[in-house]
């Protein structure tokens, strides 16, 4: 993503974000603090660009595109808290309970999820009733029982589990997967896919979540405790999910690239068949990589 | 409500709840906890009224119930974790993070708040743009900062403020009251009312909110324990807003009985206007008092 994009966005994100005048000053403080720290913004990117390919204006794209960042910023403070991870720093300071506690992390989580509904119904209100449909069973499966907060369910259980490497692929598609599903197939619902390409799309969904919780986990179980801002390190002691550890690292890098190798013929596909129409995943794809490829090396070179 | 009515929406609540094959077990188990013990469905029941008055379909007129109903079960769970109210019994049972944990409790709630915006995406699909606008507007501000969220958030503080009359009943009016008046307003925008009639049903939001705090709020100072299936007796204990405490129970009475009157008055005004259009609310007006006429006295007698 270009620094300007990122920037447009962030400040679409502070526009968009839940405000009253009348906020309590904890919420409050709670609420400026996740919006002053957006991370790298990778879903609202990709919702972004998929939004304004398929026709919908810049305002209501970045409406879109904070919608769902608003929901990935909600599942992070709610997956940090003592009862789930219980973490201690993401995006480099400390966690939002940490910082306001746990109440208002919960109050903060819901006012995002809150808000993010509403950006959404005001996205897409001018669709047509079937896409209107669409977006609504999209939410309700990527974001429910069948995707993330189901995923999440699995995450938290699976210490007592037989912690096979299938079991952990599972969950990284409910979970990771889950958000990643959503900011593919959200936007992509407005181009009216045919069967064909629905099928690439579903097909890339599991390519990238899968390509991005192998990464992480790589980083997780190599990089030191202050690199990227967030506590590393912790899925072998809390019995989390991690594939570099169900699989081993070399295996798990195999399938990185892999997974590399099949995201790359499902973009042909998809490219063969309506080569502007796509064009961003393309792109997004180099993105995806561009970080990996680079940290790939490096801990090869410290392991 | 009749128990008719109250069983249609039972069922419609096991039909409507979040569910999924694979959901993981402690997840699952807390779902059907909560289905399987709906409470009263005061709210439930007032929204099937009116949806159905207001010319929605029975099915859609349930499945806006159901939402309703799955946002306020989701706010009770979230309500009573140890972080906010620390609850111990909620509806006769066990609290919900009481028997599968915290985590599980949080997830289900996100489960319900998911399942409910889709049914209201649902329910609404074939209305025209403006009504589903102002639906959407409405969610966003009873839900939200100016509504339950910012309400809880309030509630928390409390305990750190002048525990002020005026200080409670704005609580009220943001947590109680966002509730009753999402119940109220969102099916109420299918009438297209006037803004004469829009001004009756906001006045009305505020006098049954409060109505129904204070009573809630005398259960609490009067009531033993066991009585009415939730710990009570809690409010002072934790330094929570209740009018009861702030005004004194002769004056909280006074009060009840003030709001009882303006409230007769409102729904006089809306029936002189349109009478068959409104007379729902009338009805449930009267159900509203009949269990708080009844404990009232009974108080009054044990005090």
């Amino acid at each position: 993503m270009s620094p300007t994009t990122w920037e447009r966005l962030a400040a679409a994100l502070e526009r968009n974000a839940p405000a009253n005048p009348a906020t309590e000053a904890r919420l409050r403080s709670a609420l400026a603090l996740i919006v002053s720290h957006p991370g790298k913004l990778v879903r609202a990117g990709l919702v972004l660009a998929a939004a304004e390919r398929h026709g919908l204006a810049p305002a209501a794209a970045e409406e879109l595109a904070c919608a769902i960042e608003f929901f990935h910023a909600a599942s992070l403070i709610l997956d940090d808290l003592p009862c789930m991870d219980d973490a201690v720093t993401r995006r480099g300071q400390a966690c939002v309970h940490r910082q306001h506690g746990e109440a208002t992390a919960i109050l903060a989580a819901l006012a995002l999820i809150n808000r993010a509904y509403a950006l959404i119904g005001a996205a897409v209100a001018a669709q047509p009733r079937r896409i209107r449909a669409e977006v609504n069973v999209c939410l309700d499966h990527h974001l429910g029982l069948a995707g993330l907060v189901g995923g999440q369910a699995w995450d938290l259980a699976f210490a007592h589990t037989d912690r096979s490497a299938r079991l952990v692929s599972r969950i990284a598609a409910g979970k990771t997967g889950a958000l990643f599903a959503l900011a593919l197939l959200l936007p992509a619902v407005l181009a009216r896919p045919s069967q064909d390409e629905r099928r690439h799309l579903h097909a890339l969904c599991v390519y990238w979540s899968q390509l991005f919780q192998i990464a992480d986990d790589l980083h997780d179980v190599s990089a030191s405790g202050a690199e990227g801002g967030k506590s590393t390190g912790r899925d072998r002691i809390l019995a989390r999910p991690n594939l570099a550890i169900a699989l081993g690292v070399p295996a798990a890098r195999r399938r990185l690239a892999l997974l590399n190798q099949q995201a790359g013929r499902t973009l042909a596909a998809l490219a063969g068949r309506a080569a502007a129409r796509w064009d961003y995943l393309q792109k997004f794809h180099q993105d995806l990589l561009k970080p990996m490829a680079g940290a790939a090396t490096a801990r090869t070179e410290a392991a």
